[in-house]
């Protein structure tokens, strides 16, 4: 790392996204994590509690406070749960730091939408004027000109990526719009619950949040902002017995006659230049394993001359695509560097 | 077992539905398992290939001739691929055999449809008349009619059980069904290929024959059936690094108001008296697990007033319900007795 | 069931062991399930805690009054945690009840050595020289005629019927014991902690309280007993990314010259009648899914001349004959009933 | 990548190893992927069968043609089954390129014992001779000067790097030492089998050649060479139901009184500087997922003073300390290069 690296902080370390930043970073050429905070851990090491961590990151953990971190860092990831962000966030902000928060808190734009589905108080209303939402691939010019992001839920990620582009381009019904999506359970967090026990997941397939959960205004207020109008999605969420990986199976009906060529071609000239996302051919669909570890969301179609619909799946891993890596991406956009820096790595496989 | 126990004999015994038939057989007190066929391991024991079954099943593997078997057995369960009972199963009814069919040869009312989505010529249409179509809580009566059960696919089951009172009751619009459904890895079969190879599944999430599923226009015939006119639907399939158990979670347009009460209360009524079919109260919905090893089928809904869409979900383990155990219950009712008989197994848990 | 049926009383219904024996003593022809007790959920349905038992078990659950359980059942099954058991099986003995213990709370004859290895008093010693050890194949005879079963542990259960023979025989060198023990997570209890969290767990592989284990002086005393002499073991213990499932890997050094076919044929001599251990022939060693949801203890060998060791294979359901499968063999041998009564399932497979 | 970099040829691309390799070369600063090697698909993309490698690798698979592959590389890696590399190693050296080879083939230094474990006969004895077993962190000094590496097997590295400091330092008795070792089913490799179809390996755990697997000999070459006499093992394989990781439990009698600090500080002496081990501290055991998808290998003790013995854990992940990510260490090694280049990851975590 040179001595013209920036200098990074992360708060909320003891979860997954939080180590899965540091994960991250340790490889950014352009980065050097300068202080990890923890409020409960502080002074003790990190591999501790994280023994893959062992002899990789060896400073001590910090305390949360504002100004010890302002003055050595130069920006800050928030991987704090909403309610919590939205309170440090504006501290962050005022201290003069750049902050990527991995929150839900500073993604609505309305506060009521946001206490309809958080059950809770919003954000100070000027500090979510000020967030850019962080979809790279689509709002990237908007975050190189900010020093605050909301970075996008999983979900949304996922679903917005593969839905966005057809409905900008008027192919399909945007109130025919259907979001099947399957999760990884590290989705869930690392805070030990009945619902997250392995004997109660493993060998088992559930959905849950059905109609209720909180990443749906999320994705309506993007999909609005494409169609011109507002949009309602039904959208469900499901639990896979595995680790890492978010699947999206969405459904439209078409607009007109499209084929799966069609799809694909729109799909590519909309994302070209972008790497992160990869349009699959043809009769291709991704799985979730093959974004596993990386920023990847792959994408493919199926269209349905029978019933007039097209399937699109849209898959990334959670805690890369779906959290850290968008946020890092989202670093190097606001820092006007190439997008794909320090998260070039190969899907692990298998 | 008494000596008035009917004989039954298991061709395909090779297969995971052929064993499973051995496991529910073994505990149902008005069944004996008098030939247990496999053509390429005939002479042998079971045991050898199939190690859990050690001093259970002891009698040695049969070769497949019809003459023998219809002498040592009354009924015979075809766990046999598509293609082939097509061949056998008109032998075995011409020997004055019982015959409960699990492959999709005589499901299909139209040689046509299933040569466009089976790729393959149909069976003997005369036989295919014969077969009564063994959807047991719905079609229960013709099956106490009949000696050729046609047993349904298990995403079939497990779909139409969760939409069928839905249709036939007016509810749901069946030009807008969604089926979105995810199946554990044993519903492929115990052939070995690289899309079932441990390390390619494993920590993975994958959707397959998207728009292409042969258990589509089965779904179809019956929802045409229920609805009263041809319906198309849209039909996906996912493979869930998991062995056991079917989700379908389904998504229509509601005629009219209707509530999750409203739902439950027209299933309840609609299902009174089977005991397979378990509706889960308002805003619970089933996993997969909670029917793990029975011949349970689970289900539960969510209406959402912003939409006007249900969500319906369905959860059947695909070995039981979706194959050898209604293929018993079948048994059960051909034979006028209680459809439970042998089958009142307490799902696994965990 | 019959009006002569015994009736039993289950405390601790809201662990896996609880649970199990819900699931098991469903199909027990003697007996009836009359009181499911749950202090914290007393008066609710099961089935709210545990939707899989929907329709099958809906009694309310009874909160724990030693007076009111005994005058509605003749046998109570304690799956409670050690510390909690030491309490209240003494009064339900002294209520006049059959007592069958799943803790650990009564199998150790001395104090000290409870103490040592639990970090916890003992049981009052009175009660500890009442109860009989329960491993039912070396056991059985005296659980005949007790009314107080200190039910073994799953670990102990699975390594001792795979040693006990060869020690007993002197075939083996009790000093140069080593047990290699790993356990699917269900052995870990239905509380929920980082160390069983899904993510923490899936695709991963540990061991734990090496050397420590409070299993271990419930093996040597045992062993011991065998041996003539007092034995000390190495056992190790790791955790399996699956539910269910025991193997016990075991070594030592063979006395004198001895083949597989030796051991063998020792082996199934030893347990001649026993229908729940199952010795595999030569060269064929089973795996844990070939008890999957039953009874059985399968038991497999490997002598190498190389070395003048024999390599021994355990395995069993921890669930099952790891806990309440063997709770209810054992009610069976002290109800001086066929000990298979109730528990002849076929393994659940794939 | 610069022009000086070394030009990289991969044959068995379509085995995990191989495109582990792939994987991890990509991001080597000092290494060009020159070559991809299959015969079965040469003029392909290597993303039609491993779609994760879509827009990453896009160069098309080359057929098997010394002469080509040596005009555009400098070094090859044989991920090729044994019995395969023997024939391909030779022809590659003549034709002046440096060969690292992950089979067995030229890991043996006795052509009786490479026939008596493989059951094939062994490689031509002067090319046996010339190759230098790779085991990086002791037998660097030789890979340093060599130009043809046998690279180790993947439950011998664990093993070994577990055993050999013990050992050297008389610290224990060699003929008391078994290996319990446990991988995950990636180790079986990319051909579809029974044995490691998914339905059959999930949720279950098994033995497999008990006391005849091939990498006895290999562990015991090294042990012999560390104890200064013969020395023979016992050594057990399992499978997991999970994709990467090697788990080797191994006990020992210890020569004298040791504490589980003594070991600690024994092998931190021994791998000072060698970035790839890590030795936990005391009363710490690492797990298998500590090192996914890393070059590590992580070791633990449990010394206890009731048996005399040692416990050692040590683990690594199969497909790269096990295999690939060692080879390229080697590589390294060779080159007189930093043994870390391009190895640098950071576990995966959760």
């Amino acid at each position: 790392m040179s001595s013209s690296n920036i200098r990074a902080a992360i708060v909320g370390s003891t979860g997954y996204g939080g180590v899965e930043l540091i994960r991250l970073l340790q490889s950014h050429p352009k980065v050097t994590i300068t202080s990890v905070i923890s409020s409960s851990t502080a002074g003790t090491s990190i591999a501790e509690g994280f023994p893959h961590l062992t002899e990789i990151h060896t400073d001590l953990l910090d305390d949360l406070n504002v100004e010890a971190i302002s003055a050595k860092a130069d920006v800050v990831f928030l991987a704090t749960p909403h309610g919590v962000s939205m309170k440090l966030a504006p501290q962050f902000l005022d201290a003069g730091m750049k902050v990527i928060d991995l929150s839900g808190d500073f993604r609505l734009e309305s506060g009521d939408v946001y206490e309809k589905w958080y059950k809770h108080e919003p954000a100070d209303a000027a500090y979510v004027e000020r967030a850019v939402y962080g979809l790279s691939e689509i709002y990237g010019d908007q975050v190189a000109k900010t020093d605050f992001v909301a970075n996008p839920g999983c979900f949304t990620t996922t679903s917005l990526l593969g839905l966005y582009p057809a409905v900008k381009a008027g192919w399909i019904d945007p109130d025919t719009i259907i979001i099947d999506a399957k999760s990884g359970v590290s989705g869930a967090g690392r805070g030990a619950s009945l619902g997250t026990h392995y004997s109660e997941i493993n060998e088992n397939f559930k959905a849950y949040k059905i109609n209720k959960h909180q990443h749906t205004p999320e994705i309506e207020q993007v999909l609005s902002e494409a169609a011109g109008r507002p949009v309602a999605t039904t959208f469900t969420t499901h639990l896979v017995p595995m680790t890492r990986g978010i699947m999206a199976t969405m459904y439209a009906k078409i607009n007109g006659k499209r084929t799966d060529a069609d799809f694909v071609e729109l799909y590519r000239q909309f994302y070209e230049g972008r790497k992160f996302v990869r349009v699959r051919p043809e009769g291709k669909w991704p799985a979730t394993k093959e974004t596993y570890g990386t920023n990847y969301c792959d994408i493919g179609f199926s269209v349905d001359e029978r019933t007039g619909r097209v399937t699109i799946i849209s898959v990334t891993d959670n805690l890369v695509k779906g959290a850290a890596g968008q946020a890092i991406q989202n670093l190097n956009l606001l820092m006007n560097w190439d997008e794909t820096l320090g998260l070039q790595f190969t899907p692990v496989y298998p």
